[in-house]
């Protein structure tokens, strides 16, 4: 059962053999309730946008021809036939010699082909004075200009920000494809675990992994079930999770994955389904007894207890699944150069992962302060935590002052770029 | 009514001076709840973490002095005299000359000060032998040694994401006071504009504002509320205002805001309550017609009709009072330089921005490409910039090739960050 510690790569080979990532589903949802899921087809417009030559001023709609030899010393009249509000259907048609008045907005009368702005014109009566010329088409969004119909305007896979909705919304479109968010189950376990706000006795923790996951569950497009503590004793371990198998897609544990006298997750999981178990321990720190199975399809890990190498094992190995369950494009991690301020040294044979915090020199230059380990399973640790940096498994240590590569840990922000102005 | 212009400065200082901007109100939210929300006080640990010494290998707890002398070729003994798993209450007590056995996570027994790994242990029925000596705590995570009891760990105006609802979690907290969401009456005017999903007569235009600002909203912690189209009649509109007005914090309008025949908005405010409009017109392009009002203390931002202009008006001038009012502190904007691709012209004595798409040139500098307006409206204009350039009121134009500052649209993202690796 406890093989040989597998690197982080050879285990993300032998996950990638033993699943085939694929969206879980597609559901449609009203265009009020679009906003931060993600596309499920392409969406091509079904008319054009506008859907009829539309006045980009208050003015009159003309036949540009007509305004050609118009100037300040010599104004051309023309006589005004209607009126064209925004939002109306223009019935007139304009003949040769005349104008029609628009506001913003409105739809050009059949036979004009440009808006003089109000500005250049003056009325007298049933006629305008028109000081200048306007060129074919000038002060009109033609039809289709800003979308033609049949384009593809939105791709499958794209995040519905404010700027999609616009698009959406401007195509009429009231139910949109997206991808059924996958189902996470996130359990605890440990004897030592309590939900948060019961008594806490002595060598009794507050439950964090459960809260810390589920929302790292959500940051990768997931939709977390909180299946609660369990005990470590396999009979309540199975049974929670062969019912996280039945309702989820995914399952997460955390805690009783040590070498400890009581963990028994890894041996309950290879009983519960095939293959059961593909990677049972890690080459690294922390991490090491990150276990992986695949219970008929559905993939389960098995997380350290502590808090911060927990949610580091979940960055490395559960979120690209999830968000390929859910159709989601993950933004590539963003990595910045900085120099250490201190030597660090790693876990021999086993990727070291140091977190560390970012200042700048008087020089503006980036150093990296490692956040140093020995309490590893602090949670205050990832809090005051901006990135970390990797020691390969053959390097023994970093020196002081040396140039390394931090991956920053907020996938969100971007809180070292460049600020000038 | 209708003032000269004032520039976007102006307006905002305008604005400062005419609204005391403080947060909506505070509201208590469980656990599960508060992921995405803001603190609405600073949180301060109520107990130590970890509240007992806390075993961080399996082994032996021992006094560490009884093990000083400790190798490899002359191990000590020690005789064991009890268990504690993780989640124990601890009830022995060490004597000299003794071990007890703990697992990972399990509390120290008193008179404990040391455990020893049990790789360098080995068993003989009631005793080990040690091979190798141990510090004071080693391989213990003393009492508070990751969060202080009384120490203050979070700060009133953080955002709650993954890391810092661990640290909730830690602390056993259940219910957390939070800022209240202000509510955002959203509503957008216009006899042309028609709902998603309605069919769309010739001179109607489907309504975009409604779903691109209540998405920006969210963007900028408030809650939309949507108000719907209301015709551009000023009885329909005041009650609709007045209704706003009556269940949100904050209103904003879209379209019926130009000098067109039926642009009642800006009338109707001043008649709703005190101070009423203090901002009718801004030296802006787009965004001229912007007006503001303040209705008995409440803001109304009423924002041009065409999707880019009301969309870059709203960031001007609403998201930051949205967010003050949240409780939020906004993520300062991002802005990177660019070489424009293109020759660009101001409006005259108005500030000009031109929404720009980014690219690399071989070298690796950012490019700036202009999306020409003309067609301003265009909602495809805003889904295709990655950022606006501003050109000064004083300014005629920017030369093709001149160095230019960019600022980002999209607040979270980090699309040019070094990715180096």
């Amino acid at each position: 059962m406890f093989k040989k510690l597998v690197s982080i790569e050879e285990a993300k080979k032998i996950l990638e053999k033993s699943l085939t990532l694929k969206p879980v589903g597609v559901e449609e949802v009203p265009l009020q309730q679009v906003f931060g899921r993600i596309l499920a087809e392409d969406v091509e417009a079904e008319i054009d946008v506008p859907h009829f030559h539309r006045a980009t001023v208050d003015g009159y709609a003309v036949k540009a021809e007509d305004t050609f030899r118009a100037d300040e010393e010599n104004p051309i009249k023309l006589k005004v036939s209607g009126r064209v509000l925004a939002g109306d259907k223009p019935t007139a048609i304009i003949k040769n010699g005349c104008a029609i008045e628009v506001a913003t907005g409105a739809a050009l009368p059949r036979g004009a082909n440009a808006v003089v702005m109000v500005e250049y014109t003056s009325r007298e009566n049933d006629s305008i004075l028109v000081y200048k010329p306007v060129s074919l088409w000038e002060n009109v969004m033609k039809i289709g200009s800003d979308i033609k119909k049949e384009e593809k305007v939105l791709r499958k896979g794209q995040v519905v920000s404010s700027r999609e909705i616009g698009v959406l919304a401007a195509l009429g479109k009231t139910r949109i494809k997206v991808y059924k968010k996958p189902k996470v189950a996130v359990l605890s376990t440990g004897a030592e675990v309590v939900e948060p706000g019961k008594p806490l006795e002595e060598g009794k923790i507050y439950d964090i992994n459960t809260y810390t996951l589920s929302a790292a569950v959500r940051e990768a497009y997931g939709e977390p079930v909180n299946m609660g503590i369990v005990v470590d004793k396999a009979e309540e371990i199975r049974n929670t999770l062969a019912r996280a198998l039945n309702i989820a897609d995914i399952v997460i544990t955390s805690g009783g994955v040590s070498v400890g006298p009581t963990d028994v997750v890894p041996k309950v999981l290879s009983s519960l389904g095939k293959p059961g178990v593909i990677v049972c321990g890690v080459a690294s720190k922390p991490g090491k007894p990150t276990t992986i199975a695949i219970i008929d399809g559905k993939p389960v890990f098995s997380l350290p207890g502590h808090p911060t190498s927990s949610l580091l094992m979940f960055y490395i190995f559960a979120r690209p699944v999830i968000a390929a369950m859910a159709g989601a494009t993950l933004k590539e991690p963003v990595f910045v150069k900085a120099k250490t301020t201190e030597k660090v040294f790693s876990a021999r044979g086993r990727r070291t992962f140091i977190m560390v915090k970012l200042t700048r020199d008087r020089s503006g230059k980036l150093l990296a302060s490692p956040i140093l380990p020995g309490v590893s399973g602090a949670i205050t640790t990832l809090m005051k935590a901006e990135g970390f940096i990797e020691i390969k498994e053959n390097q023994q240590f970093i020196n002081s002052g040396e140039e390394v590569i931090v991956q920053l840990l907020d996938f969100n922000s971007s809180p070292l770029m460049e600020r000038s102005r």
